[in-house]
């Protein structure tokens, strides 16, 4: 994951980043001497934290970057308490928040947190942050999940998942907690629900599948990727079929369609689940509670 | 897949395509209407075939539409005749060569062929276009394989490929035939191969892996997705790391080295394979035999 260095003492505010530490110590050191600001190597060090990389979310996800994400995301670690066991989600705006319970073990202000992780991404990122991580199997329930959504709604508790296509995963850890946070920005907000849903399949059920989804109104697509030839895999070695069904006035109804498809596996669909959202804006960071 | 119709009689040269019949239908009837050319529903409809979409080699790759590969891709299919189990590869230019079996074989020019595909989109671009398919475990030898690779030595019978992904089942296929013909351009050309050869590995291996290329000598990197978050998933549900060795001379102790790797499945190192390379340019279709 990426390293960042950030100065913001006696009103100087120095900041880089970059892919490795020792990039990044170089590219602090080129800004400080700018500033004629002399810190040792070992201070530089010191300073330096583990981000989420754009390389590493998804291919050059520049938008990782953005600051209403990151805001976002930093604000919804605040639901993390010592002893918690939590579940880590997947997606730009929650690698910010597996970020922030990384500092905050580090520095001390929390303590006997126990992670679980929604996909390979985010085993990765919090392994590199020192969250101490353990695999689903160990655990009945969790205290708390934090997740991201490709779009949520201020007037009901769902939302559709799955645009990076580890919705499964990720609905079977959020399920598992007392409560969902839901690390978001004020552009993905819609009532209704809107967005496309994504409906991971057999390889063997793809056309099967899409004949259902029309037939229960939507139009389908199969998501092809772009870092190989043909069709995108999950990390399960399922297909992924994007439904665009419109607008979604009875989510309820819609998830009953989609899960009775033969060969589905999961769908995007996250109904009744979610107790609280935290979103970034531009200015500042708002929440919603359910 | 996509569909084209062209009429190039009495003087005239009108070609369109689409994604499916009906638009190509609609297109077709503008461009006739505008050389004011009569043809009915029927006449039109007859001269429609199945050609590769750039939507379903990978997202939006428009590269597929280059005339150089469709040239390479179409003189190729010339190694097939009646009677041959053939091997179809996967990529922007074999396209075009599974292409053309499926017209001769509709026209009468073949007949009597079965295929096997190397990956899930080769099947279903195969299928669309009317070719007998049986499954890989039907056959112990096929008469002949038509691939594609990422990059070609014409000095030396040994290709990289993996950019697609399905080299793993490619290799196998590949493996299989009395005779591998490359179709591929000018532009992959290179004494020696130098390309980041992809090496397919477990998924828990991905550490391991990586620490090994770097021993071997090699800059490895984990290929990401676009279409989702993360790590690219193979249709075996493996992960790529992309292994730049800069200019492979050695090619036969590259590839022992990468396959000693734990937790490797495949690599991209197709070595002493290649019976022929057919391949086009700007003006033409050139062929190296070795």
């Amino acid at each position: 994951m990426a390293k960042q260095f950030v100065y913001d003492e006696n009103g100087h505010d120095v900041s880089v980043w970059a892919e490795t530490e020792d990039e990044t110590v170089e590219k602090a050191r080129e800004e400080l001497d700018g500033a004629d600001l002399s810190l040792d190597e070992s201070e530089i060090r010191e300073r330096i934290r583990v981000v989420p990389s754009p390389k590493r979310i998804k291919s050059d996800a520049e938008d990782v970057l953005m600051d209403k994400r990151r805001r976002g995301g930093i604000e919804a670690a605040e639901a993390v308490e010592s002893g918690m066991d939590v579940g880590l989600g997947t997606g730009s705006t929650t690698a910010w928040a597996i970020a922030a319970i990384g500092w905050k073990l580090r520095e001390g202000e929390l303590e006997d947190v126990r992670g679980v992780a929604t996909s390979l991404q985010s085993h990765d990122l919090a392994r590199e942050l020192g969250i101490p991580l353990t695999d689903v199997d160990e655990f009945d329930s969790l205290d708390v999940a934090i997740d991201g959504a490709d779009q949520w709604d201020p007037e009901h508790p769902h939302v559709v998942k799955g645009g990076g296509a580890s919705h499964a995963r990720e609905k079977l850890i959020d399920s598992m907690a007392d409560r969902l946070v839901v690390a978001t920005d004020d552009e993905k907000r819609s009532t209704p629900l809107s967005h496309d849903v994504p409906l991971s399949v057999l390889p063997e059920s793809r056309n099967v599948a899409q004949e259902w989804v029309r037939d229960a109104g939507g139009d389908p697509s199969l998501r092809y990727a772009e870092a190989k030839d043909g069709p995108l895999f999950t990390a399960n070695g399922n297909l992924v079929v994007d439904c665009d069904f419109g607008e979604i006035d009875d989510v309820d109804a819609r998830a009953a369609d989609l899960a009775r498809i033969p060969g589905a596996q999961e769908h995007g669909l996250f109904v009744e689940m979610v107790d609280e959202v935290v979103y970034g804006t531009d200015e500042s960071v708002e929440r919603v509670e359910f």
